[in-house]
């Protein structure tokens, strides 16, 4: 981890449905830059702990909890690692930010846009990603690449609800297209390593 | 419990510092209305698991951590809990609410009211306590009935923390009085919970 001064690191967020192949991709994508490597939910000792309540074998949260659950632990994640990576210069990438509430909660739960956005922007403290990269791959194939672990609680909703999450995530990127990039994530990971890094490039340039 | 049918139940919220009695009388007026006892944090399977969070030894939530955290403890609450009973035509009298919310993280963290409040909106769907009830105690009479517990995260800040949190009570109160009241809480226990029924009679009458 090099610690950078003077300007203030970017932040990028991976989204997309469970098996689109994010993970890899984030991983590859921090170490090519240099950069924090974080993910949602779960990545403080803290959101190990809210992650557990979420997706474990506990009882069910409501709706609007499981939102306030997945908020709580993107705030700690921007206080404890995001917000000293960016101020000290450094990039982070992020698998899952804001954009997984939006897709799962607002539109998979049918929490709602406008309801949930404000929650969104006091768990942030205002901290937007300066680029969110969805990975589309058709559900099929997101299901196939799942094929063999065990569901959790999000992964193991029906049908609809993973067709819910697949159009909020596409409307989402419709919406703000200077700050979300769509790249194919059905090709092997190399390809899309490559498109993924080019997307990144030609939006946010380098870190310095 | 009676099932009560027509009419929607009332929720009554006792509010106040640590150790001004609002745990015990709010299980007095609650047996006495007839009324669901119920409190804040951790009054569902779930909410006492995020809870424990809260307020155990683990690692300390960042302060909007904490405000999502209680928010996500207070949405459970509300639809497992309150809801259901107000539905149902029965009467709700709760051991903190959105009361606390303001009082310990808008004022008590310094995170604002303006802030926090579409929060605390999206956690309790709209949901207002029909009468939130003050119990005023001074700082240190509140400190002596505590003696002899371990303090939690919370009661373990120091003093200038609870008259931010005192503060922000009395403001609450101040700028609400159609659903604030205002009962002294140094007089005895009968004593109190006479001026507590008194003042839920004057506001809202008795269960239907």
């Amino acid at each position: 981890m090099t610690e950078r001064t003077g300007s203030r690191g970017r932040l990028i967020a991976l989204e997309g449905v469970d098996g689109c192949g994010k993970s890899t991709q984030a991983r590859l994508l921090g170490a090519q830059l240099g950069a924090l490597y974080t993910f949602e939910p779960g990545d403080t000792e803290l959101g190990a702990a809210v992650r557990a309540l979420l997706l474990g074998p506990g009882p069910a949260p409501s709706a609007r909890t499981e939102a306030l659950l997945m908020a709580a632990d993107r705030a700690q994640h921007v206080d404890e690692l995001i917000e000293p990576a960016l101020a000290g210069g450094q990039w982070v990438v992020t698998d899952r930010y804001s954009g997984s509430s939006f897709a799962y909660q607002a539109w998979g739960r049918r929490l709602g846009v406008a309801a949930l956005a404000p929650v969104l922007e006091f768990a942030t403290g205002g901290l937007a990603a300066d680029l969110s990269i969805l990975l589309e791959v058709p559900a099929a194939l997101a299901r196939e690449r799942l094929g063999g672990s065990d569901p959790d609680r999000l992964e193991g909703q029906g049908p609809d609800f993973h067709a819910r999450v697949a159009e909020g995530y596409r409307e989402l990127a419709r919406s703000d297209p200077d700050r979300w990039a769509v790249v194919d994530g059905t090709a092997d990971i190399g390809a899309v390593a490559e498109a993924v890094a080019a997307a990144v490039e030609f939006r946010l340039g380098r870190p310095g």
